[in-house]
């Protein structure tokens, strides 16, 4: 089953289409994350008008709350949410790392108290790739164990044994071949030794597609680069490359330079909801007392809905009182400069000018207005 | 300078249409509340889909945040927030008694602190006259004093008096007559005989249009309801009739029958904001347990897009998860609910039917599902 046609490259950039279940999906694709089902601040009416095609969405969560037998009652997470995009679920090994409370990982899998009611689960691969299938995910990732930074060489080694050993249980626990895809996962911290020794045992095995884990946790943005260089030769071009978790614009741009056809983000809307909007000249942050009576529109030029109809001032206005429609107005903004962005590129690429692009981005991004900080890296 | 146009007589019951700077509003009509500018968790042109043609904004809150100067720079409320349908702008009589921390009312204005920052403000008529015409509402209401229920009738008549001379001054106080509309408040608590003085001496004077301010501030319902049919017969046929405040469904129903042409309340949209959405077979609260699993729309048949597309035990999921989109889309259902609402009144007495609809109307809301509370007024 191909899941990937690659129809332009550039370099090493590439594009091309996904295949899924709801829909082909150009790549490469920026996916909005909708944690519990929904992206934060969004209508699916609203992400379709954006441009969005796929969505990530937490099996964690969703088989926490509501429930994946009651999702798989409801149609599955498309039938229960009415998103018609493609889904792509993340497992839960970073959310069960970072949100749970109390966690013992076991041979076997992993127990942990929910961050919502302090109930225990006890969540094995196969387990996980069962409550996927009940979300009825275009794209299903396995269950792995993601280590912080710094961890030890030792406990990283042990950590990259555990994700293969559950790789291979979730390639054997599937039920569904053929309707449902499933990606393995490279892990091994941040020692390259580790990286191309995950990178052999999970590329070695049978996945529809391949992303790279465990990045973005707290290391400096330099070794993030050099785990992808480690890796990035090894993985088979005939297979979706997805970069979990990334990132700010100019991680995309990387990405991409480097091969990568998929990335997800919680940037583009967390940082809408603070006020911290995306332009070509930089990021800015409309609560800046600067805005107060900025006529203009967050970007010139900028087709969203928010740039067509509001000012700076009434948007700052908007944060400043505390109103829920400035994270709409915000989100929308944000959301539809990465649609943008991704497209830009894709054509970048298929023009063979991906390296032009990368370079003006890059000169007028870095050389704007940027007035805040990512609340995530400090970058 | 004609406000008000009646097209139709039905009972006491009127339709006809609003003359405003911006368009020609179809009366009865409902106002959504957008108290700093914006209708929460709406945007613009949502409000717009779903046939909303004039909000109440309050200049209160506009002076105190972002202040009435800039948004004049800006263009008015209008040029600032990019609204174009038509604004009434209350003026904040009853914002200064219900939300200033500290407040003294003297014979030429009140002194109050701000909700906000704890600063110090003295308001006079003529200041909230200026207030209203740098927002640029296109119907502004004159500053008053709201009194609360229980008050005794000495404090009751003194306080009508001085809205009364209150309202004398914000007539003189105008600049620009002919463009913003002015309307006077009926006042006088409870108290018949006071509410009848009240009637008298504000309708005596040359204002666009007259409301009845003072009521749903804890009395029972049928107190308030004495209190319209007690100056209702008063206010003149060839003026706007507004009652300030008010409702729920039945609650707009009752004051059409008495000839009521304009109403504002925050019930359709902080009800939604709290799970409580409106039918036609009554309230329900889709927080309920009993939504988990239930796939059909908030209301069969209904064309809002949060019906068309979404499911009661979606709409709960998001609820449940304190998800932002939850408010977006439960204010659409319940704010095109309201919509709907008055445009079948309207229809029913243009076609002589009101007295059927009002009836059919209660018969079955009242017979319905209901499951919650009121939460401003218990009913």
């Amino acid at each position: 089953m191909k899941t990937i046609e690659i129809d332009h490259i550039d370099g090493a950039a590439r594009s091309g289409r996904l295949i899924t279940g709801h829909g082909t999906i150009e790549t490469p694709v920026f996916m909005p994350v909708g944690t519990q089902g929904v992206v934060k601040a969004m209508t699916h009416g609203q992400l379709k008008e954006l441009g969005v095609t796929m969505i990530l969405s937490n099996a964690y969560h969703l088989y926490l709350r509501p429930g994946d037998e009651l999702i798989r009652r409801m149609g599955g997470l498309h039938g229960f949410s009415g998103w018609d995009g493609a889904i792509l679920t993340d497992s839960g090994g970073y959310q069960i790392f970072s949100l749970g409370v109390l966690r013992e990982i076991k041979e076997d899998g992993v127990l942990f108290q929910s961050h919502i009611d302090g109930s225990r689960h006890f969540l094995t691969p196969e387990k996980m790739i069962r409550v996927q299938e009940n979300i009825g995910a275009d794209i299903a990732m396995c269950l792995d164990e993601c280590v912080s930074y710094p961890s030890t060489f030792e406990y990283t080694r042990e950590s990259v044994e555990l994700t293969t050993r559950w790789a291979r249980r979730c390639l054997e626990a599937r039920s569904e071949e053929g309707r449902q895809r499933l990606f393995g996962i490279i892990q091994g911290g941040f020692y390259p030794e580790l990286r191309l020794r995950s990178a052999e045992e999970i590329l070695s095995l049978d996945f529809d597609g391949f992303a790279i884990g465990g990045l973005s946790v707290g290391e400096p943005k330099s070794l993030m680069w050099d785990m992808v260089d480690t890796v990035g030769d090894l993985m088979p071009a005939g297979k979706p490359r997805y970069m979990m978790g990334i990132g700010l614009p100019e991680d995309l741009l990387e990405g991409v330079k480097r091969g990568i056809d998929m990335f997800d983000c919680i940037i583009p809307t967390r940082f809408a909801r603070n006020g911290s909007l995306f332009t070509w000249d930089g990021r800015i942050n409309i609560k800046n007392a600067r805005f107060t009576d900025d006529e203009g529109p967050v970007e010139e030029g900028c087709s969203c809905y928010t740039c067509r109809t509001f000012s700076r001032a009434y948007l700052r206005h908007l944060v400043v009182s505390h109103e829920l429609t400035s994270f709409y107005l915000n989100t929308i903004h944000n959301v539809y400069f990465y649609m943008e962005l991704m497209k830009k590129i894709r054509n970048a690429i298929s023009s063979g000018t991906f390296d032009r692009f990368y370079h003006d981005f890059k000169r007028r991004y870095e050389g704007g207005e940027s007035d805040d900080r990512c609340s995530v890296c400090n970058g």
